[in-house]
């Protein structure tokens, strides 16, 4: 039977690597990878650099996979429709890889940014690949971007006892901030829209050469890491960031 | 001056460590370690197969801390108080020892289960300890429960584009479900408070040999994950569980 490994390698710094990750990619034949239009360059560096230092036994090779492209979102329903055909589509041509190259008994992996149960869709697309194609796979935990903002900011990320909501940027717009919550894939800045009193810790590039840190006040550092962000993401071409907010 | 890293070892399995961690492992001349009582034996065993796996410098050693003991709590309120208090009398006896224990460009570690900054005291009390001695510290990130909960059962943490909550059984059997949530230190089963039709992914000494995984709608499940839970709690004499709620 084919096997797949589906390896989180953390969310920035290649030494957040798990002895766990190092022995599933070491395990690996072939290395599935999608094409991530601009921010390619980087990320595909970055895997090309964790796969040549962790990996010590030779004989692995990369297939990339062409990734369809996603049309934009007026709204949480429509971008729930959108994801769902756009992984559909993927799914198709994952089965058609797997098969394509991947011996009976080959070990595939796919290497997911972070860990692979936070906001990523490798999970959920291998579920509809088995529709296609038999396979067993395992799952390789990695470091998130919330334990590397928490870890560089040197923080707690919950009150003691108290709960904290994972969300999106699009999430914190429609409904606003009731609890301390970790706001993560927000191209808007939609800290902007809280009180100026709620305390934030912003990260991007975390754990990488790149990292930018800020925090305090919104009303006093919003402005700040607006500026920063900006400045960061026309000179790289992308940005990553994440923030905590406690009201 | 006085260096100490806070050091998430991974919340079960030794190969979640991360080369970071092993790093800073190495780095370290003096484990300062908790005293956890009943859970004691089991846990310290942990913390030393990692260090004895993983440290290649020889030369460290342990200094247990005594725990003061903490007092039954009533609501979250009084939870929070005597936390407080708690937090306090630690960090007296961290500062003595880390000024008995540790030269003046000396190198010492605290090992936090998991990631440091997931419902764990120890960033909270280094901040008191930092008004009786000098030091400076960084944070190594650690793979969480949550991540090896949705590792094992091989699912994603967030529906698409949606928000997690990350709670306690307190605070879900005070507050109800809302949204999907995550439920940590919960001693009462209180996934039991939630309508029948409810999804729950269940698991206990996650990356551990004793690892017991149960998922389903609680109507079908709930009855026996108590169940298992009782037994394995009685045979192990302590139990860490973990549970992904879906209304
Ligand atoms: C598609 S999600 C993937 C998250 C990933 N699976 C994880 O475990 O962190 C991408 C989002 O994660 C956050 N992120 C990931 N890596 C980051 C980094 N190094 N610095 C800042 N934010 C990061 C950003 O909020 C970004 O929009
Ligand atoms: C004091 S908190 C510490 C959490 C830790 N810092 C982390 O990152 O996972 C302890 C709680 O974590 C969860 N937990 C930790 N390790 C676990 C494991 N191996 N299996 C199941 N639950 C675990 C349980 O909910 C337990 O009550």
């Amino acid at each position: 039977m084919r096997t797949l490994h589906v390896i989180g390698i953390g969310a920035g710094d290649p030494d957040y690597v798990t002895t766990q990750a190092i022995s599933a990619l070491n395990d690996t034949d072939v290395f599935f990878a999608m094409d991530k239009g601009e921010t390619k360059d980087d990320l595909v560096a970055l895997r090309r650099l964790i796969c040549d230092r962790f990996i010590t036994e030779p004989g692995y090779r990369f297939v990339e996979l062409p990734d369809p492209k996603r049309a934009a979102a007026a709204d949480s329903a429509a971008y729930r429709d959108n994801v769902n055909e756009w992984h559909a589509a993927r799914a198709r041509l994952w089965a058609q890889a797997i098969q394509d190259e991947l011996g009976p008994d080959g070990v595939g992996a796919f290497l997911a940014w972070g860990d692979p149960s936070l906001y990523d869709s490798t999970l959920r697309i291998l579920e509809r690949v088995a529709e296609h194609v038999e396979f067993d796979f395992d799952v390789v935990p990695g470091i998130t971007a919330i334990q590397a903002l928490t870890a560089r900011h040197r923080i707690a990320l919950n009150d003691i006892g108290a709960p904290v909501l994972i969300t999106t940027g699009r999430q914190l717009r429609e409904n606003g901030l009731d609890t301390d919550a970790v706001v993560m894939l927000d191209g808007e800045c939609s800290f902007l829209s809280c009180p100026p009193d709620t305390r934030i810790w912003w990260g991007a590039y975390l754990g990488t050469p790149d990292e930018l840190l800020e925090s305090g006040r919104v009303g006093d550092v919003g402005d700040r890491i607006v500026a920063r962000r900006a400045e960061a993401r026309q000179r790289h071409g992308w940005i990553m960031d994440i923030y905590l907010l406690r009201a």
